[in-house]
């Protein structure tokens, strides 16, 4: 069965505007490659829909998504009328609990046409996938705070890692490991500083290693780790990391191959016990939202994320393939890699160029 | 009285080998500036001492150490023999705590002769200074195990943040902003995803902000902020965070301007209740540990440092343009730089630029 119910949701700001070139692109690979997509848009998870009704989602959103093939997801966020921890936690983060999707997956590499900020960098240098824990961890809502307002106010916020949690997005990391060329994998850490969580999380990065032999491994603490992004990025090939510490690393890792604009992310439940969701890494980017001019190779590069998830490998390859020419052509790129070209314009040359 | 007590404490590794010529330059500087050093050598604090004694330091390691005008500290860790967590907690972060050096104050400076990974940076393109929060937060010794060993497990660390903690720190970067030219702060943030003690942490920014009205501020999400680094890396002029936060960015600062090995920092008592910090951003480095090779800046630089608490400014400056002349000389800088020198003639070669 080639049909993939969707359930879109285009949030906020660029995410907007990006979101219908994700689709139009989708809709071309699907009638070049002979699947269709049966899409859901939704009009909440995003502030318009919290300043309609005080929350970022309906109390029945799960019933409303249904039990689609997967989410594709825009950006969410507009501090300016919701506060971020509100929007987010309402929405996104909600998803990737409720829904399981354990797994943060997000891949750095360097791309024709986009300018690399580190010296000496060739397309081909940079190829390695940063997964992230994407349930627990730092990203909890434990905690509270005593003698609040007053001068002896204290705050408390607790990291909170479960064997269970830890060890799936462990053994997701070397799987992938195991299936690429060089077979490794490098676990981000804080052992030295964060004493109580962090030499655990060593050891149960151990623990999976043996049950791996094919596949070689190693540790960063996380400051020095940043550091190795910047100044050995060719170092790497499967980089697994705690949901902050991912965070940080799969935004540096798409800065040091030039710009966060054209990275892409899946937010995967590899148990397929509840829909994944593919987002592009920006945000909703508010300074230029409504201009019509942001970058659409990040929400176009996670429907290619997302077909190959659904098992249209062929369409997803060819999809990146359209995304690299359209890359290395200044008339087709938008202004944030210095081209010429709109995001409609961008959307259009890279559906045309499948 | 321009008599100055230091406690000396080399550790462990390459600390034995960078804290000769720390030394070296600062008699030099004594001699030439007209103060006096009186040291008082150390043997605790390394995993040499844990090897005979079962612990980092002795039970009366502060009646010892007294009551010096600072601690001039090389640098502690030796994986193989002591677990991190177990001698830095014995060690480094117990005086960080214990002497309430509550700012670990850090350069990024782009230098001659280290050559920049980012493209088209220039010396001058990139200085601001690091204000990390250095005694609670992230690194706290709170949390613990339920069922242990067990599928079951679960494990908890809590970040612990208080008025009082966060206050000085905030206002020690404010200060320090309003003495620069551009007056600008930045916060490292995470308030859309660590939900309960970040957007608390903007709250204490804004309201410290209020105090300081020529001194403008902004913030950033770590994530981001780690990508600003590499991309903007001359936007910034103070930049503000949290221990782990901090930690992070004042290794990749460094990175971005070529190198940690020549990076210095202070871990500062700023009410001077207790002695403060000096010490080499670099650690150990077991990897070239005992090959007379290691670069001996971040000692010197943090010399440096040591000098303007103390109130040698001019000492000081003279340091910076000793290592800034040596710098610039491949035959004088050490083989990380791709220069000739060892740890020895580097040192010398600063010492005999002053
Ligand atoms: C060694 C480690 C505990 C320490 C820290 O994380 O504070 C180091 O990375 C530093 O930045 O001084
Ligand atoms: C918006 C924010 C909560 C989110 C996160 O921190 O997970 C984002 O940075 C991301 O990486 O998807």
């Amino acid at each position: 069965n080639r049909n993939y119910a969707i359930s879109v949701i285009p949030g906020d700001g660029i995410g907007k505007e990006v979101m219908p070139e994700g689709i139009r692109v989708l809709e071309r690979a699907a009638s070049l490659y002979g699947f269709t997509i049966e899409q859901t848009w939704q009009d909440f998870a995003c502030c318009d829909y919290y300043a309609k009704h005080g929350q970022m989602m309906p109390d029945d959103w799960k019933a409303q998504i249904g039990n689609p093939d997967a989410i594709f997801f825009g950006a969410v966020g507009w501090p300016d009328t919701v506060p971020d921890h509100i929007s987010l936690w309402g929405s996104l983060l909600q998803f990737r609990r409720e829904y399981d999707q354990y797994v943060n997956l997000r891949p750095v590499r360097l791309m024709p046409g986009v300018p690399c900020p580190l010296v000496g960098r060739e397309p081909g240098d940079i190829d390695f996938w940063v997964v992230r824990e994407n349930t627990e961890g730092e990203y909890s809502s434990v905690g509270g705070k005593m003698f609040p307002g007053t001068p002896r106010e204290v705050v408390i916020q607790e990291t909170v890692m479960t064997r269970h949690g830890t060890d799936r997005v462990l053994r997701y990391a070397f799987e992938l490991a195991a299936t690429r060329d060089r077979k490794h994998v490098t676990s981000a850490t804080k052992s030295n500083g964060i004493a109580i969580t962090m030499p655990w999380w060593d050891e149960r990065v151990e623990e999976m290693a043996k049950n791996y032999p094919t596949v070689t491994h190693d540790k960063y603490h996380i400051d020095i780790l940043t550091a190795q992004f910047v100044l050995n990025p060719d170092r790497f090939d499967v980089v697994v990391a705690s949901n902050l510490f991912g965070d940080i690393l799969s935004d540096l890792g798409p800065a040091c191959t030039g710009t966060i604009g054209v990275a892409p992310s899946g937010n995967i439940n590899p148990d397929r016990t509840a829909p994944s969701l593919f987002e592009p890494v920006h945000g909703s980017a508010p300074d230029i939202a409504g201009k019509g001019i942001a970058n659409p190779v990040g929400q176009i590069w996670s429907a290619a994320m997302m077909l190959e998830h659904l098992g249209e490998a062929d369409a997803a390859a060819a999809i990146m393939r359209a995304v690299e020419t359209v890359l290395a052509q200044p008339g087709l790129r938008t202004g944030d890699l210095k081209g010429k070209a709109n995001t409609e314009q961008c959307g259009k040359a890279i559906a045309d160029a499948l």
